[in-house]
């Protein structure tokens, strides 16, 4: 399939129009490889690890969340350099979607909302809003942590009863912050939980997971609904954050 | 004693014009009550909790990390006006040290130092740079966690020496990143960890500790050293975060 | 009353998507006191006086022209202290409507165009034009004198025809002299007359009533028009500016 | 005498590294006429009447505090024409010390301060500041309309003691306000008197006299001062405002 | 005719609002002359000798693409002064159609395009687009020089084959590139060829004439269709440049 | 030689503290090559065929005037893919070197300078003044074209006598032209001489090569300064620009 067919296709699924405008620059075509595309690879990150597997694969192009250069160089440094490397030596395409997959419509805000079991779910402050079965802030934190399978932090009162929640994949705490108070809203879960938001939180309670596992199942998605045009992969590499507690007892 | 006797103290322990420029309109006096101190209560936010007890205490002046009002204002929202109705309604001045006291001698960083046992510590990028006795991450992370008293998250190899080490009190791994890379940092110590940071990293490894154990101990121990002037209270409110994590087992 | 009801009809009275840019933030709920409202008082300043009278009259709402903070604060003064302990001691709120009551149909201009006698009135550059009766310049000088009830200062020649007028309520005589210098304006009444303005006058005149005298009537009658829906008193506070001519004989 | 020493004479007088840096393209030599200075005449603006006077008086050179366009042009309108064809006909320089001159030793300010009698006088916020002999604030109020031979409006208490005086020529309350509250000074002395310096106050009073009764004495003492090098004249054109008051009876 | 209507004609001729924005004050009346115009001139700029020549022509109004002041200015330097007293002195109006005659149906870039045959010509990046009969870039090259009657310049392959052109009027080429690149553009026509876009014109040729050449055609055909309503005379001055070859034998 | 010892000597060559400040992240170390290096190649620009003649000759640096990325980029485009792949993949270094090296004592300025024979050079803004022996403007444009080997233009009267000239290496007309009137040069010799710039010549004569020639010299100059550490080679790679003039007769 030619290169153009396949990102008309990308665009269908997150239209650049849909992204923040911050994110100028920072999505679409960032590198252009060969013109012929038989098998396309997704990933969270263009980590050396990602770029490497997928060539691997075969891939002739990979689609990211987030981009190769966040703020625009002059120069080239040695991580991107090595990361270059392996790109311009396999001849492979890198395309990102970032804010415009977070706003699409089945794009990462969404994949997560389905995740999490959000009912009558609505665009909300950058991510999504609806509900959920009424639980205790501890149960729906467990069911966060089940299913996006890795840790959660909490913060709330004991007596919190959540139902209606709001979500922002990746670190949107600020950004929902002030609409959630003002609309009732339960609970916040996103990522990157700061101490200013913990404490200008007022009644809303906060549940915050890893950055990567509340974005990377949305570039799982799309590795499937690509399956339709072309053979197309995933590629996991979660960073390895490790925890120790000297002060608690088992 | 006067509030202007006392103040002048303030400012030798954090001179104003340490402070980072960001802070303009951040430190100093933010609310005056009466002009007579006999009592004085430290701590690292001025939350309804901590401006009651320092109440109760039978402080005229309460010295706080941050400040009351971060982004300036044109009206008073709720949990402010709560805040100001307990200030002005107990005369109670506000005093906020914020990035001076961070770059004071003797302030935050130096705090957060002299407890993890840094040696040969020096400035570094907002933070404070130092030696270690040689250990492996795991172990290293495992004294943060016991001296800070607080669970401690860490990304870095298996294979990691740690030796030397910088660290920022609060929130400051983009800060000292670019340094550390470029000055043979072995791990990084501060708070809030972000995906973007543990994806730049390189070789050097990162400990993070949640914002208030990284800051909080400062503002005791600067209630230690106001004693000698006035009695002085220490008041500690953590924020109470907790932790789930459905797929570990034990 | 509600208290969102009554914000409700003071939108009405003044949308707030009529106000000039550099109002946000400066118009609408700026302390917010208890939410069941059973007498409002206006005034065109939040003075202490004012506000004090406020409570006096059993007042739960105080709606002022001029709001009370300009340029945002991150520190509370001693002048906005005493305002702020009066105002959340007696739990009152104060409402702002500024640039968007200068513009609304029926507001501050329209109410000091009335008291002039304005015909065939129009927006114009942030206020109003129109005809008055044909009068020399010094009747119409004398005429807003009497009807606004203070002393009025004018400037222009001798063989002046007033005929067309254009207003603006408060500081408005730099906003309105390019457009009155073209649209063949006879006369400009505003207040605040600077040098410049009138060095720059070419063959416009000018009359100039003290910036209180211009706006304080149309609080006064958003006083009258509220009573419709709740108790309404309007609190006159004047500034006493005194006069003394060493030169001038009886 | 050649243009190019009469104006380094000016330039003693009025350093141009006095001016405020807004007065940028402001100072200096705005319009270039003959070469040959044989008289100079001085005014506070380049009206066309003053412009007309000068060339009468035989002058090569116009002196005058402020400048021909203040907001820099592309196009030349009807007034600024006028002022050319009458500058540029009759080969007249126009030169402009505005804040240099303010600021100037013996400048704008000084002129003023030394008709007002102030005493122990030193810089102060764009003015200057001193003592006067003890008097009530009507009888300080009367002393300025005598001495600079015009109104003056007056805002204070009954029992202020006036005794520290500030005083800014032009317009100059809002720039003296602050740190007149916070100098302990009794009474401000400026132009243009604004609605919300007489509301933010607090215990200052302020006395307000016209503009150009602040500056043109200073243009006087500047025709004196260059006769020492060049015949020199100053003309005198106050704007003719009047005033009238309704409600006030003898 | 009045210079009312006459203006009115120029508005339709060059719409004031297809101005880029760059050019605010820039078009438009620039100095007002006589108010009865009986005969007209055009020129490229208002030089000394355009305007001396446009006045024994007996004009009223003189109508440049160069404005008088393109940088506004608080002071009348002396090459400014010399234009002035011609123009103030001699009555007549200067009047300036910048980048909204570039731009309009039959404006300056339009005029160009006729000149140099271009065919199903469009609107592309400030200037036009269009297609010539195939021919060698050296040709192409000739062409121009020839229709423009002056020297020009050109860069690109040996083997070009000229079919697809762009030109900008005036200085444009790096304003085409992008666009030129995106679109298979064969050669930009543009005046004041830089290094920078010779190295990054990747396969587009490049052939450059002075801006004079490129201009002037439109002031002359602007002349002729001002002569439907008021006599108009156009006046060539076209830079005097020269060029030698030391190192080109004949 | 280590490529830390290389850089320090091109550091003292040209010091990076002397750049302009919107040169930030343009000069230095660009992309990195190999550690050891055992040869050298120079040059104006880092254009594909520089690269490969660099890598052809065995260069483990090149080191160019105009950087690879002027505006920072956050994708790459296929012009720098192309370079990156060939600079990559030859595991070459590039360091750049522009204002700093404009500016330097024996940089690109002087070196022109001393091309040209200026006498008694001095640094006149962001290029070099002094003097030449008398002579016509045709005599000197021809001299400039024969020292620096192209053709050359020129502005400027017919009795213009030159003896004071100003140079800019590179586009700098504009630059030095306010510098010029003012100081009675004769003459500007820079590079992209603008219509503009001829209006606003005054009494300035004007001289333009192309670019390319007036940087290049220093170029070369600089391999042989560089021959004393390591083996240098400076590749020359002017662009070909032709001239065509249908007007002019043998």
């Amino acid at each position: 399939m030619k290169i153009g067919s396949l990102i008309s296709r990308l665009e269908e699924i997150a239209p650049p129009d849909l992204a923040e405008e911050f994110d100028d620059g920072r999505i679409g075509l960032i590198v252009k490889g060969a013109p012929e595309i038989t098998k396309i690879a997704t990933a969270l990150d263009p980590t050396p690890y990602v770029i490497g597997r997928a060539i691997e694969e075969g891939a002739q192009m990979l689609v990211t969340h987030h981009t190769l250069i966040w703020e625009p160089v002059n120069s080239i440094n040695e991580d991107l350099a090595h990361q270059l490397r392996l790109l311009l030596g396999g001849r492979i395409s890198l395309y990102s979607m970032h804010t415009n997959y977070d706003n699409a419509q089945g794009g990462v805000n969404d994949v997560l909302a389905r995740l999490i079991g959000l009912e009558g779910t609505e665009c909300f402050y950058g991510g999504r809003a609806g509900k959920v079965p009424e639980s205790t802030l501890e149960a729906f934190a467990a069911h966060v942590s089940m299913v996006l399978g890795c840790a959660a932090e909490y913060v709330g009162g004991n007596d919190t009863v959540v139902k209606r929640v709001a979500l922002v994949a990746g670190s949107g705490f600020r950004l929902a912050l002030e609409g959630a108070r003002v609309n009732n809203i339960d609970v916040i879960l996103s990522s990157e939980l700061k101490h200013d938001v913990i404490r200008g939180r007022g009644k809303v309670s906060l549940v915050s997971a890893p950055h990567y596992y509340t974005e990377a199942p949305a570039m799982k998605v799309l590795a499937e609904r690509l399956c339709e045009v072309v053979p197309a992969v995933f590629i996991d590499d979660p960073p390895k954050i490790r925890m120790v507690n000297a002060i608690e007892r088992p």
